[in-house]
């Protein structure tokens, strides 16, 4: 089975065609400033790997241009579309009514344009995507395969927020927590290395990346995670601020004569590291600049470490403990000197970590020393390889259930 | 040396005199509905207790009236102005101009009047007070005690939220702290109960009341605590809803047309306890109501347990682990059943309740078990004695520079 996963953001769109019988990527790609004058794709194979500059007017030339790629003599992966067996869709929001991935019908499209508002910035893109697959693959099944979903076992009291309960009730106000499958994939990978039971431990998984967030997984469920209703609550990010004083937003509209959406739009666009340093988002230019001696790219990683430290006490008390502590994404993958601070003075917790093994980047390895009771590993995410793991088995499963249905007739 | 110490709010005052020789409370008394038809004054002393109630316009006629009462034949305890030696005012917002107690002089309250903006609730109240004191008891020194003043020792990774750097150093947006006097006294008091030195121990400070905070003292020094630019921020409360996903406030603002004020009026009055149970911020009731099957009454009570919870988690992370944690204020003091569901499964990390002891209220006792690593205590608190201790000592420091002074002109 082929697997078509795709990632459709506002203006760009990622895809990945994976092999299922061997979880092998046979291409994959992105497209990105669609709607632009100049846009581009990006594909590569085993073979080889080629751009492809011209102007894409929307999604659905996108899309065509990306399958006419992987059909194509020179650069093709496949022979016809048939080779496509099922399309798996990132989809960002799922809002409470899907704690899984789907088998996307018209009714579960009504859905997610529902919860357009929970994710205004990205449930419309990923609905397009949908769209236009289904015009130009009519007959492949789509699985939709959930940001939040992974979330969903959260209980009320890890959930609710202390507002008045009818903004839970009828506006939907709680958390929902993203980036869902990375956090499932690096949980479950985690449980495999350290070849334990995934139902037995307690894990905390750290996606470090632009976007940031941290979940407890307590006996193979979530039990809390940082980000809530929208993706602004948390850690500090690049440009996105984490947890913050309520109180603020009215002081800065009065204070700075601000209107809401200036101020929705400095907390997405305009704080997190890059509003402390006022310099970067980018790890690797904060970094370089603290060690030149730049006081306030220092303080900017500084606050984001002692975030990321509080949530994983936090989550430590939450379970009475924590047997595996992983880092993922693109700063917790690569970032050793962040990686070094979040962990540094932690002993008295059972955290110790290896200063040689932390050095590593973007592998799969065990960066705890040997007499840490706490196991630490970076564990390189793949949200790719859940969605088309997901949309594998919601196809297979539709089609057992499609065999007991035809059986049970035919009896 | 007697101590007066006045507590102003926008319509009550509370007011204790306290001999400084002993620290015992020579009488004690509040104020409250000033401006509305009804006033009363409540007075207690040694030998009795009285209730006046009149027509009290305003808090200059309300602190006349407590200062002829404390001289009255009848119930009075000083025989005249001269026996008050200094007004110990409560301030609540002190902005980073101040770091200690200060003598109240022309330019401490202009100062004041600029962190009006910071405490646009309790400032003013707290100028009105010095400013009646002053002209009541002209020549009676006044001290003014901040509550964000023992929280200045936090670093700035600590103070500094992930917003516009601009923010921070044009409209002081960063966490300030409240209820230091509290922290400061529970802090203290619990290390001369361990019969230890103060700077040697990791502190965690529980203050849960109606408002509620949490301080991490680390060898003598606040390094977090939970509130923030307001008081807001932080643990759930009574009416407040603590930490909240900055994103929440446009969307709610959307969704139910609320304006920005709507949605802080909300956050102040509607949330925290009595938002989630719909029903009470009195944790007597909600206990009560729990017990007899009210759902919603226990999701309040468990939302804000867990959120102490991850506090002491945080905290014991950025500590590197605590050597003596401390609960006060109502809650604090006399929540059993909270303050058990707060340490329970906390057993990994070195925190092990006896559950006995925990059934005390309102009185100095340890109730973790003699197993437990980590001492648990309950500490009431005292901000009136540590408002007085501090008026105290700012007098006498002046007076010896005021000596040295005379000294040197004499030379």
């Amino acid at each position: 089975m082929n697997v078509f996963v795709l990632n459709c953001g506002s203006s760009s769109l990622k895809y990945q065609l994976i092999n299922m019988k061997n979880e092998k990527v046979i291409a994959q790609g992105l497209v990105e400033k669609i709607g632009e004058e100049i846009s581009f794709l990006k594909h590569t194979s085993n073979c080889d790997e080629i751009v492809i500059e011209e102007n894409i007017k929307d999604h659905n030339q996108a899309i065509e241009l990306v399958l006419e790629v992987l059909q194509s003599r020179e650069h093709g992966v496949i022979e016809n579309m048939d080779e496509i067996n099922v399309v798996g869709h990132r989809v960002v929001h799922a809002g409470e009514k899907f704690s899984g991935s789907v088998l996307i019908t018209k009714a579960v499209i009504d859905a997610l344009r529902e919860n357009i508002k929970l994710a205004p910035l990205h449930n419309p893109a990923n609905i397009i995507g949908i769209e236009v697959s289904k015009k130009l693959m009519p007959k492949t099944p789509d699985v939709g395969v959930f940001d939040t979903a992974f979330h969903q076992s959260m209980p009320a009291e890890s959930f609710l927020y202390a507002l008045p309960y009818e903004w839970y009730q009828e506006n939907g106000v709680r958390r929902y927590g993203f980036h869902g499958t990375s956090h499932k994939y690096v949980s479950e990978r985690g449980a495999e290395i350290l070849n334990k039971e995934y139902y037995d431990l307690k894990i905390i998984t750290c996606h470090l990346g632009n976007g940031a967030s941290v979940a407890a997984i307590d006996h193979g469920k979530v039990i809390d995670t940082s980000m809530g209703l929208t993706p602004l609550e948390g850690l500090v990010m690049g440009t996105r601020p984490g947890d913050l004083d309520p109180g603020i937003i009215p002081y800065i509209m009065k204070e700075r004569n601000m209107t809401i959406e200036e101020v929705d739009q400095a907390f997405n666009k305009a704080s997190g590291v890059l509003g402390i340093s006022g310099l970067s988002n980018d790890f690797r230019e904060l970094t370089e600049a603290a060690e030149k001696g730049n006081k306030r790219a220092e303080l900017a990683i500084d606050i984001f470490c002692r975030r990321v430290k509080k949530y994983i006490g936090a989550y430590i008390a939450l379970m009475d403990g924590v047997d595996l502590l992983i880092f993922t994404a693109g700063i917790g993958e690569n970032a050793v000197d962040v990686r070094a601070k979040i962990l540094s003075n932690l002993e008295n917790l059972g955290i110790i970590i290896n200063q040689d093994k932390n050095k590593s980047r973007g592998k799969e390895i065990k960066i705890s020393s040997d007499s840490s009771a706490v196991d630490v590993y970076i564990i390189p995410t793949n949200e790719e390889l859940v969605i088309a793991r997901e949309a594998k088995k919601i196809i297979e499963n539709n089609i057992k259930n499609l065999i007991i249905d035809i059986l049970n007739e035919n009896n």
